[in-house]
C-alpha cells in the first residue's frame, strides 16, 4: 500500500493518546462512564483508522477498539493498544468483561448522526443503560486543532490552489461549468483526493465542490449553502448544469481540498470576458466582509456576535437582499467549522452568542452575494484561530480574475 | 437549467401516484397511520426530488410534502399535489391539522436511516406516537422496479459500457490505477454521473467505483464489499493506491453508472500483458458461477438458495477459500439489489431463504475470486428479472481482455 512505508502518514500514537484523554476528562464531567464511537470521522479520529467495528472509550483506562474488518488492517493503521476481533454487538459484553471493564450505567453515543435501529440494538446489548448525546463533547473536542492537523489542513489548501490556478487556466468563453469542474476533480484526485468529502448533517451530499456559471449561482438547492446551482437532474440537484459560460457571467469556483482526512474549503470568483461594475462592486464588498472578520475574531469573540457585525456590515453596504443566498433563499450562516468534516464547530452564525472561538478552531468563511437571475459572486477562506487573531491557512489570489 | 425544458427527464406523476398508493396498501396492512418520510433516496423516490423537508403520507388520501429548502424548486420539480413551505418540526402538528389529516397514533419512520437525534424531536412533536420501521415496507416497494426506472438503469448501462470501452483503450504497463479511474470518473461525470452514488447502510463510502490492480485487488476493506482496496491513505481506506500495473498482473475495474438517480453496477477484469492459467481458469469458474444463477433464477426461487447454490459451484470448482475475498475477509453474499442505492433488496447471501425473487426485482450478482498477496479476477453484471429468468441490463464484452 502506498502509505505503507511512510508511517508519517498515519496519525500518531500521541495524537490518539491526547485525543482519548480529553474526551474522557469531558466525559467525567458529564458523568458519563463510557462512550461508544461508530461513526467513520469520529472512528477515525479516536483510531486513525475507519475499519469497521466500534470503538469503546471508558472513562478512565485504555480504550478498546472492536473491529468487524478488517482487523489486520485495524492494527497495522492504528496506534491504539487493544484492538481486537468483533462479529456483533451481541458480543460485546462478553469481550468487555473479558478486557475487565465494568459495566456502564450511563454512556455516550453519537445520537446526531446514529441510526434509530442501530441505538436500539446497542442499548438492547449493553444492558439499556442511560444514554446522553455524545456529539456536543466530541464536537468541541475536534474542533480545537492540532499541528499535526494544521499541517494536512495547509496541504489541502495547496491542493487547492492548484486547482484554482488550473481553473485560471482552463476556463474560457463558452467553456461548460461541468467540464471545468471534471478537469479540477480529476487534478485533485490524482493529489489524494478520495473523490468525495464527509458531511455530518444527515442527507449531506457535497461531492468535491461546485463550479457555478451566471445565473446558475442564484439558484438555491436543498444543501444548506449559500450556492446551490440547478443541477444535472432533479435526482441530483446542485452543481454544474452543463451551462456554458457566457462574456459578462460571474464563475463561482468552491472546492474541497483533501489530505488525511482533513478538509479545506476555498471559493474563487473569475468574470468571462468582462464584469459589470455592479458584480464588481459586490465582490469588493464581500472583501470588505472578509475584513471586517479578520480585524474582529480573536479567542473570546461568540460565533454569534462575528455573525451580526459581518451581516450588518454586508447590509450597509446595500446587500442585505442578496448576502449568502437569494432573496428568500438565503441561509442564516456565514462560516462554517471544517476538519474532518464539513460542519464542524464552530458556526458563524445567527444567534449563537453564547459560544465563544478558542484558539486553534478552524473555520471556512464564506461571504457571498447572490442576484436572482444574474449569479454570485463571492470568497472563502478556511482560518485557524491564533492568540491574535486569524490566519489563513488557504491562500489562493484573491484578486477578481477575468479569464 | 438543463432538465428544465425536458419534462421526460422528471419522474413522472403516474409514477409518483402509483408508488404512493402501493405504500399506502402496505401501511395498511401493517397498520399504520401515517408515514413520514425524510431520508434522501426515499423522498425522491415518492416525490421526485430531493429538496429538503418531509413528506407525510396518511395511509388513505394525497401526501404532504413539507419543504424547508427549496420550495420552488419543489414545486417545480416533483408532481405531487400538495407541497407546502415548511419551517421546523414544531410546525408540523400545525400544518397537518390545517391539512385535514388526523393525529396518528401509529406512524412509520426510516429507523434504519434516520438518527436518533431526529426521531426524538419528530416523536415528541407528533405527540409520541407508537412508532414502527417504515424501512422494510419502502425496501420491498423499491425492490420492484417500473418500466421508467428500467429504461433509467439501462441508460446508467449503457454509461458503463462506455467506461469499460476506454478502460481497454487507456490501460498499459505502467499505468497508476489512480490515472486509470480518474480518466473514467471523468468520463461518467461528463455523461451525467454526480460523482457519488448513494448507499442506505450507516458508514456506506463507495465514490464512482474502484480499479485495482494485482495484489491491491486482495486487500480487504472496512466496506462489506469482495473487493476492497488499500486506498491512497488509511483516512480514505478502499480502491485506488497509485499503484502501477505491471505484466502478468490482473485489474478489475467495478464501477457504478448512474441515470436519473438509478444505479447500475458492473465488473469487468482485464490482464497486463497475459494472464498465468491459475488467473484464467478462476475468471472462468467466476463465469460458471454467474451461469448457474442464469439458470436458476427465476420469481419464486429464494435469496437464500441462490446463495447456496451459487456458493457451492465455487467450492466444488476449488474456490471456496478464495470466494468474495481473501480467505479470512470474506462478504457472505454474493449479490445485491440495485436502484436508487445500491444496497437494495434482494440480498443473495447467506441465510436468506425466507424471502423470494419477484419479478421485476433487479440486483447486481458480482462472483470474485480473491487470492492474497495475488489479487482479484471476476465478474459483475446488474440484472433484472424477468417472468422465466433474467435479463442483463448491463451488457459490456465478458471476454477476458489482455492489454
Amino acid at each position: 500500500m502506498s502509505f505503507g512505508g511512510n508511517s508519517s502518514a498515519l496519525v500518531p500514537a500521541a495524537e490518539l493518546a491526547l485525543r482519548r484523554r480529553n474526551l474522557q476528562k469531558s466525559m467525567q464531567a458529564a458523568g458519563l462512564e463510557a462512550a461508544v464511537i461508530i461513526q467513520n470521522a469520529d472512528l477515525y479520529y479516536f483510531s486513525g483508522t475507519l475499519q469497521s467495528g466500534l470503538l469503546y472509550i471508558p472513562s478512565q483506562g485504555d480504550p478498546v477498539y472492536l473491529v468487524r474488518r478488517d482487523l489486520q488492517r485495524a492494527r497495522r493503521e492504528s496506534a491504539l493498544p487493544q484492538i481486537m476481533p468483533f462479529g456483533s454487538f451481541r458480543d460485546l459484553p462478553g469481550i468487555l468483561a473479558d478486557c475487565g471493564l465494568p459495566h456502564a450505567d450511563r454512556i455516550g453515543l453519537e445520537l446526531d448522526v446514529l441510526p434509530v435501529a442501530h441505538y436500539r440494538r446497542l442499548c438492547a446489548v449493553l444492558g439499556t443503560p442511560k444514554v446522553d448525546d455524545l456529539t456536543p463533547l466530541i464536537r468541541e473536542l475536534r474542533a480545537i486543532k492540532s499541528t499535526w492537523e494544521l499541517n494536512h489542513m495547509r496541504a489541502a489548501a495547496r491542493q487547492l490552489d492548484e486547482s484554482w490556478c488550473l481553473a485560471l487556466q482552463m476556463a474560457e468563453e463558452g467553456m461548460r461549468d461541468l467540464d471545468l469542474v471534471v478537469a479540477l476533480e480529476g487534478l485533485a484526485r490524482r493529489r489524494g483526493h478520495p473523490g468525495y468529502a464527509r458531511m455530518r448533517a444527515f442527507n449531506g451530499e457535497i461531492a468535491m465542490g461546485t463550479v457555478l456559471v451566471g445565473a446558475d449561482g442564484a439558484v438555491p438547492a436543498f444543501r444548506n449553502t449559500p450556492l446551490g446551482g440547478a443541477g444535472l437532474h432533479p435526482s441530483i440537484g446542485f452543481g454544474a448544469s452543463g451551462r456554458r459560460m457566457t462574456r459578462g457571467e460571474a464563475v463561482t469556483v468552491d472546492l474541497v481540498g483533501f489530505s488525511a482526512g482533513y478538509l479545506a474549503d476555498q471559493t474563487r470568483t473569475f468574470g468571462v470576458g468582462h464584469l459589470s461594475g455592479s458584480l464588481r462592486r459586490a465582490y469588493d464588498a464581500m472583501r470588505q466582509v472578509q475584513d471586517l472578520l479578520m480585524r474582529s475574531a480573536r479567542p473570546g469573540v461568540s460565533w454569534g456576535q462575528l455573525y451580526d457585525d459581518c451581516r450588518m456590515l454586508a447590509e450597509d453596504l446595500g446587500y442585505g437582499p442578496f448576502f449568502m443566498g437569494q432573496e428568500g433563499s438565503q441561509v442564516s450562516f456565514i462560516g462554517h467549522g471544517i476538519g474532518l468534516e464539513i460542519d464542524e464547530y464552530p458556526f458563524i452564525a445567527r444567534g449563537l452568542h453564547q459560544q465563544v472561538l478558542k484558539q486553534n478552531m478552524t473555520f471556512a468563511f464564506e461571504p457571498k452575494a447572490v442576484f436572482r437571475g444574474q449569479g454570485a459572486v463571492g470568497i472563502e477562506n478556511t482560518f485557524v484561530v491564533t492568540p491574535d487573531g486569524l490566519e489563513s491557512l488557504t491562500f489562493s489570489d484573491e484578486t477578481l480574475h477575468i479569464v
